[in-house]
């Protein structure tokens, strides 16, 4: 692997640690920063450095396998793979989408962040996403 | 409560049932679909249409109470409260909610959804955000 590795995990969070670490290591597949063919640390390692349970990371890892991402063969380690098709999109994706969306500005909203610095975040993404 | 109350519970979802309720209350509060003075559904009665337990809603509008959006006094049911000030803001509020929007999008890319749908539906909070 190329990339640092930089997971935060949050201990007051209603996510369960597995998932956190899952949704901290997906962006980096999905933009390519770690490709196929990539190492991922062995599950013991990245459990010593957060701190977790073994098999906390095991389970990250195996959703991600789950997904098509990681090739989990023994001997191995957790690998990145050539993920071969885009899947085929689940019709309610866009809906869940742009639920969740709407739950997070709104619990930003909440906690407090300006409507300003939450769009200006907002912006970036798009920009990377569908430049014009 | 003038709005209907539109909660979809994901029984697949790693998000806690009772998380996932208040999560989906929350965005009427912020955009004052709710206001001050109205009432949500009786606990026992949301979670009849809801099909989870009563402590699981309870739950969710504690969480809330918690947040200052509602107030749960005894006989009045679940009140929207006049939420005093904005609270302060962490410091770590807009790096947390920079984190977790990018993770929103890589699984939604990971899941199929077209970076266009997207970023269509990011542009349409932006606007209603910060209209330039």
């Amino acid at each position: 692997m190329q990339a640092a590795l930089t997971i935060r995990i949050d201990a007051d969070s209603p996510t369960p640690v597995y998932r956190q670490i899952s949704d901290a290591i997906r962006p980096l597949l999905v933009a390519g920063v770690l490709r196929p063919g990539d190492s991922l640390p062995p599950v013991r390692q990245l459990a010593i450095d957060l701190a977790v349970h073994f098999n906390t990371v095991a389970g990250a890892y195996r959703t991600l396998a789950e997904e098509g991402w990681l090739d989990l063969r023994r001997h191995r380690g957790a690998q990145v793979m050539e993920r071969i098709t885009p899947p085929s999109v689940r019709p309610d994706a866009a809906l869940k989408f742009g639920q969740r969306l709407r739950e997070l500005v709104a619990a930003s909203q909440a906690a407090g962040l300006p409507p300003k610095s939450i769009a200006r975040q907002l912006r970036r993404i798009v920009e990377a996403l569908d430049p014009c």
